[in-house]
């Protein structure tokens, strides 16, 4: 029996903290030491998680004990690198942040983050100390571009992406009212999307010299959970030979399957899978890929990155029941 | 050509005040004074009744004409006395108020409200000078028991409803959040809900001596509009007997009907419309009641409650194009 | 006081029937002859069209009378030739046909159709005896793309749109299936959308020498009504020339309107408008556009261009209170 | 290492088969043999699953090997006695029925079926050869009942209960139509459900001389997983002596939780708990009771009912991610 790795969580109250704990309350190899949260300290997680009501009688901590095995960083963007400043951190601390801190700017004091996208670097994710969990459309996004930017022959690409309400956060907004996002579709952040910058960074990393753009349009869904990308991509190869060179490029991969039948949303809500089709026209390729973007999107991910960081089974605790409908 | 009635809304920003704005802006009698919000003075109504771009230009103003023919009320709850106990308004001026302040306690100053439930007593909103408009639940239900109560038969009742977000106002607040209210069902004020006491005053005059219970449980729903109910009602009748009873009721009132057929919320969306079904086993009658919750629960009431005050068409402007799906 | 359009429907069972019967008993230069459906012949059109309960008594008929003013033929596509080819109608009876038998070729014996959308030749329309109505995403895409090809400026266009379940009509399928599509997404007829044959041939007549390709992706939604579409587009122009070029197109137009907000399905959802929305990053314009799929992209376009046929005012019976919510 | 259990699915290919399934392809002690569909015989189950795709290569069998350790059969009413009718299984073979065919009859030749309730009989399910396992309504319903007829103090019941889609099975039908379901509320079955039958069985054996009845309305509701059930009860007893009988009767079963804060359906989505919150005005109690129809309501308590009969842990494969949102 391996002796168990002990977690803590750091802002567990919002969406990501929450999934994070759900899926490490069930895994069979972490003892979750603290869960840490500054506005619900003292209450009983299931208070704000009330889903796991009869499952847990864990309480939120306002402190943090820093040395344990690894922290899971679930903040709002900017916070993590406070954090890290702020306090000192044992050396044997590893760190794995769902935040944007480190995606691009991959160091603070001694500490540096990998990049945690395992289809794109789980060598480096494997030996790392610290990782920066990708971004949810970028995860999607970059899944759906790899083996075209691997095999140096990514062009010009043009994206559409749907994401659910989930996305946005805890936090009550106009664009999450039930009653205005309800049946409703609206684009936001046309072409300027925060997760650029890190789906350029790997495609500029695996394409040395890709200098072409990622024309990216997100739209808000009505729905809670998932992303459903198309990305439009001009290639002279068969599809037959694209297919082949996705399916190559993601056979040790657990998680990123290549379909050939038509996928949907639902295939993959509350599993850490990521499904992709290919389909061509003409000279044009469609790339359709799908995630659930709170679990490969963010928390499902971050928990990958730990087993790899640790040595297990890259699917430990993440062999979920999908939703299906 | 009649000549047309000047109309002001107060409280314009929010749901009713914007659903009863787009009812009398296409009321062929009416002429819209002024939209008055104090939290939107100076904005376009588009601002925030952003579907109506293109169709008006009105602007919110500040301050409101008191000497308009009719004003209508679409405030929050004990607001409406407020206002009318601060400002003056001429004797002449029709006051309909769309929030509860009056419908039990119907008096302030020299103004005295009418219950304004046409298929209660349409003769007396007829002649009205100021009508309080019934809540959207106490509509469903009351629209679901007056016949029996008239015919003096009516028992002790047992109702459950579902309301749409709408109901709950454009506040944000943990309950309209979109991630938890999606797919989602819960139940609030159980047995205490506010409207009962509206439902007992209607129940109590139309069957002298009544003295049973409404127990009412409510229930959120996970859609935006509209209203089901399910009563539960004691009688030896024969349901042949019944539905003559409601079929007799309800044939001079053009918005609500006695339908055969099993009845679905989406029939009444968008419209002004009630449906009522029965069925019964044993000696227990169901009566199912639908409303849209903004119309015939709020605004289309109040606008079918302005057309009986000046002598129109009761249906006048709310022979409303369904949503159906 | 004009006389009234005698009007018929063929294919009344369907939604855009339905829909094209629910504006037309509202019009009110309109009086409905019949509504024909073979499937339904005999039964009241409530017992499909069950919001309409309380509101009419109309019969479907099995036969249809030729000698009607208009014929709104609402079919498969594929059966309105088949019936003009199978039956005589008088020269005087005008066509307006929803399904796609005559958008392209637009003859059948001495009858000849005039694409229907106004924005495009509302003169031709007007003098037309036949019109074809445009699809849904013709619409929907057509009127982002109209100024630029007017003004001779359109390149390539890469497109997604989605859309709600209605465009997939009445009849049970797997993909209208509840369980499956709550909460879903999928993509379909990936560049190769039926659709684009009418996208192309307008395109063409307005920019001669257009030769670029619209690489459309649909999709499919999870809400029942609308479209919501996002074209990219590269130009030199500024976002201020473009929203002027906008503006003037469609400054003659009422029911398409050029908007500076962002905008979201449910402002045009059970209304004839359509919103545009102009967002420039770089030389890469995006153009979102969104319609309700059965009204301005099916039964109220239809009844717009009967409008224009018979010299009445362009919106009448078509200024509806949408759902907004 | 315990030895696996051999398991077959028959009728494999609706939801409450692909449930199962999921289920069982988790669960550490259990080995799939085979899983049975007529329809889909030869296919890989991931061609109707299509969620499984990448985690299973299973194929749809034509056939069945009576000869394992467990059965489950998963088909539509009346086929499950039909089946054991007419094949030869050995005595060996546990039976565990997710039909309606044994709950009331609960014999077929010489096997006899106990009523799979564990939190009514566990000891008796512990030790059962063949189980029918309990209705989706009937568990829902049952739960928030057992404590007052095991105290012997249950009187008339007014019971509303809301289910998703997945309850109405895989099949076409007109009410599981998208554009038809989305946002609608409908009412079926009005005091008539199939499910009432096991519901009187039951607490007549709790209670003796349980005379009283249970009316039960059924809706229809607009989301694809849970049921949603409130009960009306009149008691004497205090809320605090209800919710202690409560505590105290579900304190050995781990699915089943008293909850003191109000409850929401998503809070069980995709587990296998029911939670249940007691409220009282006066002396009428409310009971919420909310549990997944398809897990809790059907394949998770059939999987519970497995660990039972085979001395495994309760929970074992059943410790499931909820979706949360």
């Amino acid at each position: 029996m391996k002796e168990k790795i002990k977690v803590g969580i750091i802002g567990s109250a919002g969406y990501t903290g929450g999934e994070t704990l759900r899926l490490l309350l069930n895994h069979p190899y972490v003892e979750v030491a603290f869960v840490q949260s500054r506005s619900q300290a003292g209450k009983p997680v299931t208070s704000t998680h009330t889903d796991l009501l009869g499952e847990t009688d864990l309480l939120y901590s306002a402190d943090f004990n820093p040395a344990v095995d690894v922290l899971f960083l679930c903040m709002s963007h900017g916070e993590s690198k406070k954090l890290l400043d702020e306090h000192i951190f044992p050396a044997a601390t590893r760190i794995i942040d769902l935040g944007n801190d480190f995606r691009l700017n991959n160091k603070t004091g001694d500490r540096e983050f990998v990049y945690g996208l395992p289809e794109y670097q789980r060598e480096k994710i494997t030996a790392a100390k610290n990782v920066a969990n990708p971004g949810c459309f970028a995860t999607t996004i970059q899944l759906g571009l790899l083996p075209l930017a691997k095999a140096g022959i990514l062009k010009e690409v043009h994206t559409t992406g749907i994401t659910g309400s989930t996305g946005a956060g805890q936090k009550l907004q106009d664009t999450t009212h039930f009653t205005w996002r309800a049946n409703n579709i609206s684009a936001y952040k046309t072409l300027t999307h925060q997760h650029l910058g890190e789906i350029y960074q790997t495609l500029k990393a695996l394409q040395p010299g890709f200098s072409e753009a990622v024309h990216f349009v997100p739209w808000r869904g009505d729905f809670t959970r998932g992303i459903f990308v198309t990305s439009l991509v001009t290639t002279a190869l068969s599809l037959e030979a694209i297919i082949k060179l996705y399916e190559d490029y993601y056979a040790p991969h657990p998680f990123t399957h290549v379909i050939r039948e038509t996928i949907d949303l639902k295939q993959v809500v509350n599993t850490n899978k990521c499904l992709i089709n290919l389909e061509k026209v003409g000279d044009k390729l469609a790339i359709h890929s799908i995630t659930d973007n709170l679990l490969k999107g963010a928390s499902g991910q971050a928990v990958q990155n730990m087993n790899l960081m640790f040595g297990l089974e890259e699917t430990e605790g993440l062999r979920l029941k999908g939703t299906a409908f």
